[in-house]
């Protein structure tokens, strides 16, 4: 027999997986396999990897294959307690933090213990495509989107939650938390203090959690810094309704090592570490996390130039989407460019967004559609640039091939 | 604000993980720590290691820190499915396996994917102690004991899991699956052909599925062979009501890289690929596992060893109690034995059980009572002998010290 919670799940594969999977199973390369699929939907850094490779050398050890906390080793919640506090500007507790298997693993946790099954979780859109999963399928929790606006390049407006949050409890709905990328994904915006010191101000007036994955903290690379709801520049005194979610994939370019970190609010950080035993890090990949962590001034370096990397990347992207007359959210942050491909659908539906969509994987560039992230009209897709040069304008090539108005249509 | 799940799990830190960390975070040392902890209660296997030492070689790349497949690298899965193929004497097919998190993980999907919340696992008692965690925190299943007797050495007794559903059926319970250990821990049974094939029958005609925790697989150093459940002299037309765990924790002694392996009842598949998105393994782990596996005659000869060093290591423990007049279940596979300390208890009860754990603790040995395994009577108390030898025999002799039954108290 299949439980409620299997036939459910068997029924939802992930867009955003299935489509990086495709692509993946038949890459693109120049001489060898030209039609190839260019895949620019998935958000991985693959930057930093000619810079990694000589770092990856940690020793392995019978030791490090010994059970460790399931929480996380000690000594790398002591290396990551003292990365984060000068990303927080703010002493870290290793105490405070929970180890994850990804941050898809923390964002599910963080909405375990936060929200009972069918509260609801308030997020603004367009969101990060995978908060569907990550934040419902094991929670029971439901999203709700409080949808930005176009006109202001999606930018994060604190009244939009405020009147959600309203109206959902007037519906007679639970709300619990709010959940949100910081610096957003996908249009990569930074947020700045005073907006989020904002947010966590409304959240608290509606007795509200404050769920932030700022997984792409040290992906800025515009004029605006990043700023982490738990800087003091925007705490307050909500430390105690705050979970900020972070991890390797992005900042590090190391998404394989599924290596996701938890700083859950405080309450409820006993259940936290309950729920980490069912999503322990490899000891051996802690080990090596630790010998990375080890030299502050290489990690620093590093950060650097995943910052210039990701800025290079995106002004070339960004050059080409204008050439080629594509419409665009210029990002400040992150590994991905918003892309308005409104004028270019046959009507403003969303089930021309998706023919829009199919076009472009016919024509073997993966991009993600808008509907994926809970834009809040049609037309939007997602880019992501950070992988070498030369697979971006290929990809963008093909994207405005398959995407140009076609003028033959009556 | 904190979820119901949050309050429930922050409540139930299991007690065999503190007392192992409590155990390890002083542990003995003949000269530099002679009053340290001997702990004998963590079912973790240290007497591989220095074989394993000079196999954990595999070079590490940033290719194998870029996403996979989260339920699993393809070569991974390959590999294992070459393994499990003769452990299990049936051709595996690689997508039906999903690798997790530890099995731990396992385990839960298995249960989440079988049980809706509020639904019974029935469990032949003792059982895993991990079990009332792993089985339950997260699916929302309740575990029902089917109690096995001392008088056979706790042997399965199919018609006692038949009365226990039929009990608690006619109590209005939803009877959804039956879970084991096999070989059976804590007490280290091999269960014989004969015996799993009746209970894969009896589970059909409650239509029940079967959960079989086979991570001791390659552990058994008796006489009688390991036989799978999914063993063709077993399985019969049951496959799509079976699940099975594996890991490499036991039978490698790679208990840190927590990587378990589900192979789910087919009808279930999709579900359990959907869940291992939150209990991903490092492909950086997996590279190396992979590595590991790629020579089947090496594997071969370390399996063959791990059953030599255990066989060993169980003859010496069962010697030294016997020795100090300490009855136990011999054991014929596992890690650990099952100790009848029933004749040093200052009454039958659980609380003297509970009185005698503490004087155990207090003497500087970790064991684990009967009552965290859900021994059907107090006095019971599984000891783990695959550490070295020395730190096996200052174990038992401060355990026989501590338990000795005082002459002198009124």
């Amino acid at each position: 027999m299949t439980s409620r919670a299997a036939a459910r799940l068997a029924a939802g594969a992930p867009v955003i997986a299935t489509a990086h999977f495709e692509a993946e199973a038949d890459p693109f390369h120049p001489v060898d396999n030209p039609s190839g699929h260019v895949n620019l939907g998935t958000a991985e850094n693959r930057l930093l990897e000619d810079v990694l490779q000589p770092l990856l050398t940690a020793r392995r050890t019978p030791v490090d294959t010994r059970y460790g906390l399931p929480h996380g080793t000690a000594p790398l919640r002591a290396a990551v307690a003292r990365l984060l506090g000068g990303t927080w500007h703010a002493p870290v507790d290793p105490d405070d933090l929970v180890i994850t298997a990804g941050a898809t693993a923390a964002l599910d946790i963080a909405a375990t213990v936060t929200c009972d099954p069918g509260d609801v979780i308030v997020v603004p859109a367009p969101y990060y495509s995978a908060f569907a999963g990550d934040l419902t399928d094991r929670s029971g929790a439901r999203l709700a989107p409080a949808p930005m606006s176009p006109d202001t390049g999606f930018a994060l407006d604190v009244d939009v939650i405020d009147r959600t949050v309203r109206e959902l409890r007037r519906q007679g709905e639970t709300v619990r938390a709010v959940a949100l990328s910081s610096p957003a994904n996908p249009h990569g915006a930074v947020y700045p203090a005073p907006v989020l010191r904002d947010l966590l101000r409304v959240a608290a007036e509606h007795d509200l959690d404050v769920i932030s994955d700022e997984i792409h903290a040290h992906c800025a690379f515009g004029p605006e810094p990043f700023v982490s709801v738990l800087d003091p520049a925007v705490l307050g005194p909500h430390a105690d309704r705050v979970h900020v979610i972070w991890g390797f994939a992005k900042d590090f370019g190391l998404s394989g090592l599924k290596v996701g970190v938890l700083r859950p609010a405080r309450p409820t950080r006993d259940a936290a570490r309950a729920l980490a035993y069912f999503a322990t890090v490899s000891t051996d990949t802690q080990a090596l996390l630790c010998d990375l962590l080890s030299d502050g001034e290489r990690v620093s370096a590093l950060l650097a130039e995943n910052g210039r990397r990701l800025g290079g990347s995106h002004a070339h992207a960004s050059a080409l989407l204008t050439a080629h007359g594509i419409r665009h959210v210029p990002a400040s942050a992150g590994l991905s460019i918003w892309l308005d491909l409104r004028d270019r659908l046959d009507e403003p539906t969303f089930a021309a967004e998706d023919r829009l969509w199919r076009r472009t994987r016919a024509a073997r560039v993966n991009v993600l559609p808008g509907s994926a992230f809970g834009a809040p009209g049609p037309g939007w897709f997602r880019l992501c640039h950070a992988v070498p040069a030369d697979l971006v304008t290929t990809g963008i090539d093909r994207l405005a091939t398959a995407t140009a108005p076609s003028r033959s249509t009556p």
